[in-house]
C-alpha cells in the first residue's frame, strides 16, 4: 500500500463524530441541553420562578437596598407619677439596634394623651424638677373652681395634663450618626408625666436607617 | 499488513488522552478547576466572606429593595373657625395607602401659621373645647390695648394665633405598624384652628416604609 | 513500510490543528471571541454605556433600590442672642442636596436645650419679635425673686429658656416635594434663641427620601 492510501484510514465516520465531538467541545451549553434533554423530557422542570442572578452589578444593587431598614418595638416606661425623667439610658439599652445603623433617625411616639416626651438638659435635676412646676404654672389645675375646665371626669389633674400633652408633644425624632443618637453633649430625652398617679406608659420606637 | 491492522495505528493510549481531552472540553469547569488545583493547594483561595452572585436568593435581594416606599399627598382640611377638631377619620380616609405599609410613619404638616396639629384625647368633645380657651388663656388677645403685640395688620386674634402655633407645632408624625397607625386606644389627630375667621387648610401628609 | 513508519500517519499539520482545536474547546469564551472578532472588525459593538442588564427586572430592582437615599449634616447657625430668627434660606442653601430629592422629609434637630426650633410667619419682622416676647410672659424670669425656680446657677434666663425649648421644640421635620421644601407661602423656619449672651447653636441636618 502507498502511504497516501493509508493517510485516508481514518474513516469518513470517525471524522463525522470527531467533528460533531469538536462542535459539542466548542458549544458546552449545547452539549450539557443535549445531554440533559431526554431526563427533562419525562421530567420537566418548573418554569423558572426568578432569572438565576437577578443583579450583574453587585454593589449597586444589593448594597444600596439591603442597607435600608427599618426597626420598631414597643417599650414599656417605668411607672411614674407627676414629674419629669431622663430615660435616654433606658431607650438606648431597649434599643440596642441604634448600633447597627450608620445614619437615621429614631422616632418615639408615646401612646397616650396625659403625658410626653421630650428633649431636654440631662445632668441636674432640679431642671426636671422646675420643668413640672413651671407647666403647672403654664395650665394650672383648677384649685378654686373657677370652672377653668369643662372635662373633669377624671380628675382635676387630667384636662391640665392633656393641654401640657399639646404644649410639649407626644414624640420627639432624633437623629442617628454612626450608631449613636446625635445629641448634643447635654440633652436628654425626657418622659413628662402629668398626672398625679402612677402610670405604665407604652412608647412606640420606630428606627429607620441605612445599616452600616 | 492487513488494512483492518492498520486501522489500529492509532494506539489505545492515544485513543485515551483523546477521550480525556474530550471530556475535559465537554465541562470547561471541571477543567479550569484541574488546571488551578496545584496552585489553590499550596495558596488556598480565602475561605469566600460571600457568595459570587450576591443575590442567590432573589426573593431575599429583590423584596428588601422593592418594599421602601415613599407615599406622597396634600390634604384639604374641611373648613373650620377658632376650635379643636378631631380630624382621625378624615386622615385616614384620605389615606389608604397606610393599609400597605407593614411598618412606617406618617408625618403630616399642615401648611399654615396660624393653626397647628396635634395628638389627644379622641371621645370627650369637652377636651376639645377646653383646649382651646386653655391655649386662649396661655396666649390672650390684647383685648384691653395694653399693646401685647406690634404685628395687628391681619387681626387681634392672628400674633396669637402665631404664638399658639409655635407652641403646639405644625406637623405630627405616627407610626404605622401593621397597616394601622399605632395610636393609643384614646389618642386622636387634632387640627386645632386660631383664627375666628373660617379657614381651609392644607396638610401634606408623607408616607414612608416598608411595605406588605 | 515498517508499523513504527505508519504511526506517523497522521502528519504534523494534523496534530497541529487538533491542538488548536482543543485550545479551542478548552476555552470556549476564546473561541467565541475569535469566531466574532471579523463582524466586530467591520461593525464594532457600541462602547457599553452600562452594565448590558443590571438586574432582570430593571424597573422594580434598580431603580427603587438606588433612589432611596439619606444625607446627614451638622450645620452651624450664625451666632445670635435672645431673638426669633428666620433661617430658611440659610438651611436650604447649606443644603442643595434638598434638589436631588423627588419626594422626602428634611429633618432638623438642634442640639441644645435653650433654644428651639420651628415654623411660622416668614414676612413681618415684627413676628418674629412679638414671639420672643410672648414667649417671656408665658415663661417668665424670675425677677421679683420668688424662688420660681432652683436651678439658677446659670443664669436668670437658663431655666426659662429650658422650659421654652420644652414647648416650642428641638426639631422640625418639612416635606420635600419634587426637590423643594413643602413649606407653605408664608411658613419659614425659625431658630428661636433663648439666651440673652451669643451662642452659636449647631443643627444636624438630616434627609431621607425617594432620589429623582
Amino acid at each position: 500500500m502507498s502511504p497516501a492510501h493509508q493517510h485516508s484510514s481514518i474513516s469518513p465516520c470517525t471524522t463525522f463524530l470527531l467533528l460533531c465531538g469538536f462542535l459539542l467541545a466548542l458549544f458546552p451549553s449545547l452539549f450539557v441541553s443535549l445531554t440533559w434533554s431526554p431526563w427533562y423530557y419525562f421530567f420537566p422542570p418548573p418554569t423558572a420562578p426568578a432569572p438565576p442572578v437577578p443583579c450583574r452589578a453587585p454593589n449597586v444593587c444589593m448594597s444600596q437596598a439591603s442597607t435600608m431598614s427599618w426597626t420598631q418595638k414597643t417599650i414599656t416606661l417605668p411607672s411614674k407619677s407627676r414629674g419629669s425623667y431622663l430615660i435616654t439610658d433606658h431607650i438606648v439599652s431597649s434599643l440596642p439596634e441604634i448600633s447597627t445603623y450608620k445614619v437615621g433617625i429614631l422616632h418615639l411616639f408615646i401612646q397616650h394623651t396625659s403625658c410626653a416626651l421630650s428633649l431636654n438638659e440631662n445632668w441636674d435635676s432640679d431642671v426636671r424638677a422646675d420643668m413640672s412646676d413651671a407647666l403647672d404654672r403654664i395650665v394650672p389645675e383648677d384649685k378654686k373652681g373657677e370652672g377653668l375646665y369643662r372635662h373633669d371626669a377624671e380628675g382635676s389633674d387630667d384636662m391640665p395634663a392633656h393641654v401640657k400633652s399639646v404644649l410639649v408633644g407626644a414624640s420627639v425624632s432624633v437623629p442617628i450618626t454612626d450608631g449613636r443618637l446625635a445629641t448634643g453633649t447635654w440633652q436628654g430625652v425626657y418622659y413628662l408625666e402629668f398626672r398625679r398617679a402612677k402610670h405604665a406608659r407604652r412608647v412606640v420606637a420606630t428606627i429607620q436607617g441605612e445599616k452600616m
